[in-house]
Parts: C-alpha cells; sequence; structure tokens
C-alpha cells in the first residue's frame, strides 16, 4: 500500500519476539502485530532499534518484513528499517525489505566509518534515487553517532529525497525546527515528521507532529492511542495525565542493574518481559550478546505493569507464561 | 595454513580496490597483494576499516577475501575482518570468511546497539565458540564508541577466546598492559599484539609488541618492513629516522578539505590515491558514499610521495596512470 | 528578599554589557535591567552562561550582582550563578555573591576534574550546607560535560538541598521527570523547575514547569512573558505562534562563520548585537577569547530583528549606535 | 630563576598535601619537595591536574607557589599551573603565580565555555602578551574536552607565544608531530615539549622528548630520575625493565571502587595514601568533593608499594603514620 503522506498517528516499533534458540518467533509476531493493530495504531514499523534489527540477520529481518506485510494485509502502512553501515549495504536491505513487501523504508546516516554532513547528503541521495519505495529519515545519534541536521532534512524533503523524518535524537528544539519547516516551507508536502520520544509525545504533537513512534507502545499500544486522540480533540489536561501514566510505565526501561548489562538489554528486555508477563509473546529472550533480566528484575517489570493498570494479577499473568527466565 | 602464534612483523591491512563503477577491482588487488608481498610483509589483512570493509557488501567481502587467500596461495597468512553490529550478524560473516579462506578473523565489539563489558565478553565468547578459525579482537573505539578493556583483552586472551589483538585505540598505556600481561601473564602464550598505529610502530616495538597493522603501509611496505627489520636488529637510530619519514608520509591523509569530507574520504582517498600515481592500482575511486579528492588534493598526494622518495618523477607517474581524477 | 517557592514565569539570564576594553558597562547594565523589568519579567538571573559568568573575573562578578541587586531594588528577586569547578571554590563563589545580595545561587556539578554520582551528590550537599541563600542546581551538559540524573535531583530536593533546577540540558524527558517528580512527590515542597530552553518553552510549561531562563528573553522579553501568559491562560494556539515566532528569531544564534568562531561567539554576539541595534546597550563586545560577529553577521542579525517585529527602522537603531563594530 | 630553553628530565606535577580540614599542609609540602629534590628531579611544577589545582582556592594555590618557590630556592625551576576557564581569568593567575615567583606558567585551551581553534590560539596569545613569565601550553582533553591540534602547537611555538608543551592527551602521534617538529622547524629553538604519560615515557624520550611529567613521580621519583639517565644512556633494555616496573606501581590509580567515586578520587587518593604510606606527608585527604579511599582500598595502595619495592615494612610504614584512614 502507498503509506499517507505524511503519515499521522501511532506507528509502533515493533517488537521482535525471539524463540529460546533466538529465531523469530513468528506466532508470537503475530500476536503481538494483532495486540497492536486492536488497539488502533495508524502503522507498524519494523526492524527499528527497538526492533533489535541490529541484532538480527539479513534472513530474520527479511522474514519479520514478510510476515508482517502478510499479516498486516494491507490494513495497516509497514514501514521497515534498512539499518547498515554505508550506502552499498543500505542499498541491499532497502532493495531486500522493499521486496518482502515494505511500503517505506527508515535509514539511518553511516556509521562505523565517521561522515561528514555532505556524505550523508550523498548518502540519502543515492539510497532515495534507488529505492522503490518512500524513504524515511532516522536521526539516531546514540546509536549512530552523529546528527541529522534539521536543515539538511529539509533540504532534502524539498528536494524529494526524504518522504519523512524519524527522530530518535531527543532534541525536541531541532525536531520542531523541522516540524516547522515541513509546515511553512512552500517547496515542502506531505512530509512525516515521527518523534520517537515516549516521554513528550503530547508536546510533540502540540507543536505540530504528525506522528510519534514510541517503543513502549509494544506494551501499552492503548495509551499510546489514547493520547494520540486526546492531543488531536484538544484535550491538554487529559492528554497529559495520560502521557505521564505512560511516563511512569516507562520507568521500567531501567530495571536492569547497571553493573551487569547495558541499556538495550535493560530496555529492549523490560518490553519483552512485559509482552510477555501480559500474555503476547512466549518468551522474554533477546538477542545476543544482550544479557537477560534476572527473575527480580522481571518482577519489577511486573510492577510497573500493575501500577499502569496492565496486568489484573500478576500471579494469573506469570502462571499463563510459564517459560519466564 | 594456521597462523603463527604470536603472528609477527608487518601485517598490512589491504585496500580494496575499486573500478570506477565502485566494484572490487580483482586485477588490481592481486597487483597490490603482490606489491606488498614483493616488499617482504608478514601477513595481510583484508576487511578491516583500510579495506573500507564497512563500505562493501557481503559478496564482495567474500571475493576480496577468497582472491586474497587464492593469490596469496599460502605463502601469507591472511586475517580477515568480520565487521558487523552484533553477535548473530558477525557469526555469520565469520562462517563467510573463514569459508573464503581466511586463517583468522578480526572481530570488534558490538555497535550501533550500545553494549556493556560484560555483553562484550559475551560476545567475544559466543564468536570464538563458534569460529573454525582463530578470533582476534580489534579495538577501534573511533568506529564502535567503545573501548576494549586491557584487562578484559589478557583474560579473554587467558581463557582461549582469543588469538590476538589489533589495537587501533592510539592508547599506548593500554596498549602496553596487554603487550606485558601477554608476556608475563602463565596462562597466555602465543597471543599475537597488534598496533594499528602508523605514526609510532618503532615505540610499539620498542615495548614489546609483535605486530604492526599500519594502514600506510599500502603506500610503503617497504618502509614499515625496513622498520620492523630496523627496530628487530635493534637499531634505534635508524629505526627512529625511518618511523619519522613513515610520519611525514602519514601526512597525506589530512589532504582532503574538512569542509567538504570526513577522515575517511581524506584518509582512504589519499592511499589509493598514492597507490595510483605509483602505478599499483587501476583506479583511486572509493566507495559511496565518501567525497572524491579533487585534482589539487590528488597532487598534493603526490607531493607527499615524491619527498618520502616513492615517485621517482610525478609526471611520469600520472602519465603511466590516465585515469587519475 | 526571599525567592518564591517555587519560583514561577520569566528569568531572564541577564547579559553582561561590556565596554569596548571589556570592562562592566553598568549604565548598559542598567538599562538592560530596565528593559527586562518593563517588560514584566519575574526574575533575574545573573552570572549565567548567557552572562558569560566563565569569561569575568570575580571582581567583575561582583560587580555585576551589587549592581543588579541595587538596580532592581527588591521589586524581583536576583539569582547568581557561582559558577566555579570544585567544591572549595564554589563555596567562595557563593558566599561572594551572596555577600553583593544575591537572593539565591545557581550552582552546576563540578568539572575539569571528572566527577561520580555520588561527588556530585557531596558537592550540593556541602555548598547548600555553607550557603546563607537558597541553592538551585544547574545542569549544563555542554559545559560541564556531565548530567544531574533526574533523580539525584529530586532527592536532593526532599533533602532540603536544592531549592530549584535550572535544566539547560535539552533533554525534555529528563527535565519532565523532575517536573512530575516535584508536583507529586510528597516531602518535596516549593521547588522550582525551569527550563533553560529558549525553543520549546511552551511546551515545558503545558507539562508543568514552573519558569523559564531563556537567553534569548534579554533580546525580546517581551515575547516570552507574553509566551508565559498565553500558556498560563491555556491559550494554547497563540502560545505556540508566539512560540514560534521567538523559535525564528532564535536563529539568530547561527549567524556566526563556523569556520571563524565557536557557539558560543556567535550566540553571545548576536544577543549583544540585537542589544546594541535595538538601542539598549552601548556596546555589542563579547569577552576575550570570543571572535567579534563581522559586519555582515551583524547585519544579519538585524534582519532576524526586523523579521520579529523588533526593528523598526535599522538604519535608525544602527545611527542611535554609532559604536557597532 | 630562567628556565632552561628546552626544559629537560623529570618534572613531577606536585601533589598539594592537606590538613585534615583540607588546608594546604605546609610543612607535608616541605617534605614531598625534599624528597623529590632528594631524588635528584630536574623541575617543579606546582598547580596542575594533579595537584588538584582544580580544588584550591587562588588563596591557597598562591601559597602553594611562594611555598616551593621559596622552598626550592632556585635550586629548580617552578612551573605553576594557571587554570581558569577564559582568558581573563587566566590572565590573573597568571599574575597572581608569577608574583609569587613561578619561573614559567602552564596554561589550558578555555574549558566551560566551548571554542573554536581560532579562540584557543587568541587565548594564548592574549594569555602570552600579558605574562611576565614563558607560557607553556597544558593539553588536557579529559579536563577541557577539546584538544591542541600539533600544527596550532607549532605555529604558536614559531611565534614565540609558547615556551613549551606539557601533553596529557594520551595521544602518541599528536605528540610525536610536535616533537619532530620543534626539531625540524627552522623556526622554533629551545620549545619544551614535555609528556604528562606515567605509562610510555621511555617511548617518549626514545622519540626526543624533552621531559616527563608523570603524576606517579610523586611517589617514586628515584623510579623515574633512573629511567631518564637509563634512556639518556641508551640503555634500552633497563630503560624497559624500569618503565614497566613504573607501569606496575601505576595500577594503584584503579584502587578506588567505580561504584562509589571517580577517577581523580582513585588516582589522587591513591598517590596521596602512597606519600602517606612512605611517611612523607602527614595526611591522605583530597580536597572536597573527592570521596575517600576506604581502609581496604589504603591497603591495596599499600601491596602496590610493597610489590614496587618501596615499602620496606608495610606494618612499620603504617606504624609511622598512625593516622591513615
Amino acid at each position: 500500500m502507498t503509506i499517507p503522506a505524511p503519515l499521522t498517528g501511532v506507528v509502533p516499533p515493533v517488537c521482535t519476539p525471539l524463540t529460546p534458540d533466538r529465531e523469530v518467533d513468528v506466532a508470537s509476531l503475530h500476536r503481538l502485530l494483532d495486540h497492536l493493530t486492536a488497539a488502533g495504531v495508524h502503522g507498524l514499523f519494523v526492524l527499528g532499534s527497538t526492533s533489535e534489527a541490529a541484532f538480527l540477520t539479513d534472513r530474520q529481518r527479511e522474514l519479520v518484513v514478510a510476515e508482517t506485510v502478510r499479516h498486516a494485509g494491507g490494513r495497516l502502512p509497514v514501514l521497515a528499517g534498512a539499518i547498515d553501515m554505508t550506502t552499498p549495504r543500505v542499498l541491499e536491505r532497502v532493495a531486500a525489505v522493499a521486496a518482502a513487501g515494505a511500503d517505506a523504508v527508515v535509514v539511518t546516516a553511516p556509521f562505523y566509518a565517521r561522515t561528514h554532513p555532505a556524505e550523508i547528503a550523498r548518502h540519502f541521495r543515492l539510497v532515495a534515487g534507488a529505492s522503490p519505495v518512500p524513504v524515511l529519515a532516522y536521526d539516531i545519534p546514540s546509536a549512530v553517532h552523529s546528527r541529522l541536521p534539521a536543515g539538511l532534512v529539509l533540504d532534502l524533503a524539498a528536494e524529494g529525497v526524504l518522504a519523512g523524518l524519524k527522530d530518535s535524537s531527543g532534541d525536541l528544539g531541532s525536531f520542531r525546527e523541522v516540524v516547522t519547516g515541513a509546515r511553512t516551507r512552500p517547496d515542502i508536502t506531505g512530509f512525516s515528521v515521527l518523534t520517537g520520544s515516549e516521554l513528550f509525545v503530547d508536546a510533540a504533537f502540540a507543536l505540530g507532529a504528525d506522528g510519534a513512534v514510541p517503543g513502549l507502545a509494544n506494551v501499552d499500544p492503548h495509551g499510546y492511542v489514547r493520547l494520540d486522540r486526546l492531543c488531536r480533540t484538544g484535550d491538554h489536561p487529559r492528554a497529559r495525565t495520560e502521557q505521564e501514566r505512560l511516563c511512569a510505565l516507562f520507568g521500567m526501561v531501567h530495571v536492569g542493574d547497571p553493573a551487569r548489562m547495558g541499556p538495550s538489554s535493560s530496555a529492549i528486555g523490560a518490553f519483552k518481559a512485559a509482552l510477555h508477563l501480559r500474555g503476547v509473546i512466549a518468551c522474554p529472550a533477546t538477542a545476543e550478546p544482550q544479557v537477560p533480566l534476572s527473575a527480580a528484575e522481571v518482577e519489577r517489570v511486573g510492577k510497573f505493569l500493575a501500577a499502569a493498570g496492565l496486568l489484573q494479577s500478576r500471579s494469573t499473568g506469570t502462571r499463563r507464561n510459564p517459560r519466564v527466565s
């Protein structure tokens, strides 16, 4: 399907459920897609950072896209990350995920090699020139160690190179510059400006963002869909209350002991533990070399769910999913 | 062949010659391998950063390894980088380059995802557990944005996980800790400690390093082989003079205008321009999205070669290679 | 006077006007204070980063505080930065600015020496223990190269160590955690949470911030006072329009050529050029070793002012201040 | 006295002994100076990072310089740090330490404010223009978060702005560029190139460095003086053995628990604990907000001393200093 221009609303970066031996768990992926779709999300973004794209082989990535596209059945647009180091490798990933049915691709600046803004621009131009589907830029400095300057994003939008931006920089000032520029520049139309934040989606919508791509929407899609609706109807007090509930829930990403694991093991481990506790996925395993949460850490995830009203009875939840590890 | 334990001497990180349309130029690769071998280097390292591994597709990478192994014909050990983001992807790259004939693989810490030292250790254990050939660690914080602590490297050496270290951190203090530890710890034998520096190979040898992997050895392999020999015979004054000549030559990596390109475009562009001017490779192209050197910048590369005594007559040199761009 | 708990509204970080030979220009400082007061600001923050505190000698700093306190005459609370490297030096600065009449002090984490969160906590406890006036924490990672974790700020608030936070981190998620914690934790009362952003003051107010400390409020205090009022009355559409006008005006901070100067020379140079063009201060000089804006760059500042409706006629403006350099 | 041009040999960055209530312990400072002088060091550097300059008030700093100059009595040149944020503040510090008798000042790039290389050059020109004594540049990116490019240092040397460089960057390649440039450029004479490393002084001397400023020379000045002599006589094998002994001793800087303190608390705490255990200083206290070493951590410092042959009998050592905490 053609992605809307702009794409609006809640577009969860879909977790990739794994089996205990780290293969894609297709049945759990289907359940997760149903869980998101039933909540009313507006699109699906697979193979982003929350999807552990960096940890999946090319074969696994293509399986995820194909299964998601097939399961979505044209009801929702499917965006797919094409995460790789440089232009020639990204071009291969773009071709592969487009062939697997993705409606748009999401591409970062080059990484591993240090790149100049001129090289980043060249990268996006080459990728967009060869991509059969629209290209969104993915600004994620924590992973790629460079920023996409707002002016560059807007110029590439005006050129027709970029169809949108997924901003995971945390920098609302620069994000706003893109939002305002996309709205006011006469040479830009239909450009999708999406925030990757979990914590200030209300603010992003208030200043004009088109959509949100919050990892936590895997755990509580209903919350973010509600938040989106409250923002669109201008019900600021209730939007803020909903956002604050989600901020509290997001605290789960810190359950992992920083003496034992990195932030990815903790955050993605928490999301998957929550999906497991909620009965959505069969196994909370994260990909190697991430470190699994301990039983006590998983229990703390359960408490976050309970506090947010997402777990009727924790004992029931864990009984339903005996494979919690 | 089995790589020596430890591997000693000069092991150039072999540039990957490309055609004007960015395919691997196998004939030029063969000439480059001959150029290095004739100079007396002690091993070959393909698919490192200087090889533009981050810019090559998997198919191109495997071609480079297979051609290098075939051309080396068992006369020199061939190490191959297995550069990818995380364990599952690195495992695939390790299998592929080993199948293509590499005698050892060189593996970085995970990147893109932020990792904890415990996760880095887990990564190397899993990779080594599955690798059919010895694994060397590649410490390159400028690319992966984390360091390999000396203590971790030594512990993994003692466990038999790591067979060596290629250190491109620039941190001689930490490098020395590995060198001294590898020599003095009774639980470590045959561990190869290799510096990635161009600028203080003499110092690294003086403190006990086994070998060097300088990118500039593509351009002047005779110089580094001479330097290695002078260091081994304890001729410190002449070693220092040779090293200083090579330091001056290394200045070529800065020819590229920093307002127009990043450090990789400039450095690898300079190495390839030099190889082209010296008549070794047919085309100086670097991979996308790197920016090519201008004619004036290439001319400055020629001046560095001339000053180092590596270009009898620049006009002859350029006449031999009419495709300089 | 006692500062309000919490302090609310617009609290400009007051620029420090200098003479051409880099002494404090007291007459211009008075005019600037009048300009701010007449616009209806709610407090004054001297000796912050926008005040070039890092560039002022201790004698100059004390003069700025004393003159500001005297000129404010108790009509507005005066906060003063006590910017120095470590606890013993900050303690001296706190004593000095309190003696000069400051109603509260604003203190960063230690810098130059690398510090652990436990050392940062110890620092604030020691400073607050010895300060005769309330202490606000200043989170400015671009200057001090460490962050103040939200949890630490809240714990020090609950302990009575900190009376408030001035957040210049740009990280709205963490800022929100402090805002929400200060509102909901029963052990915290009267804590002032102030954003240092120019670009999303509307968002900060919407999520519950008490006040804003935008450097650009030197140039356009009326705009920020208006924005504050629109936010408090819940007039979101007009607040957003006002904020967007201020965002456009803020573009002036980039007028300086990045090949010739750093971000401080450009941003503070632009604020001072604007104040000079508006006839508020007599000389736009910034402190050494900052580089002055060129005439063409100053002219671009004038265009930003004109576009924001802040300069009736640029020629009149420059005629009134013949010392523009 | 006039400092030698170039200054050669071992120039310890002198620790600042403190009393339990964090005043300068002048008697201990005298004993430390005697300890260093008796070992044969070639100069004294006070108010550097190892001296906790960032933690001392201006009054304390001037006391340290005056006491050191008086106690040295012209037998050794005294260099003094003038560590402050920007030009106007550094100018005051330079005047103060020169008035207190320092023979040369050591000055970093500006910090806190982010600075451009052009602003750094301007800073050094202004400082040198006003300094009554020679100015050495202090390259310490871990503290000031910018680098001094080798080319800039050499140009300022040729201009007569800089009399030397104290390099604490850890980057031996860039250090070598300064060493070689200072030796070979005809427009530079008498420039002192000093390494701040503890771990590769032998390598620095081998490539032509004039001197070394190792913090560990407080603990074992005899070792570094011996190392200097062995390097100058070309006795490479024994120089390396001595350097390796010192590298092992340097391991003490890591005794502090990183969960409880930062690197400065650990390293300076270890040096002071060692000086206390060796009976040189009366109290091992470090300045606030640094965290003291635990008794167990101090015990580990003692083991490092014993292993290096610097503590005949640890029980005797501790008996002599009953105030170990």
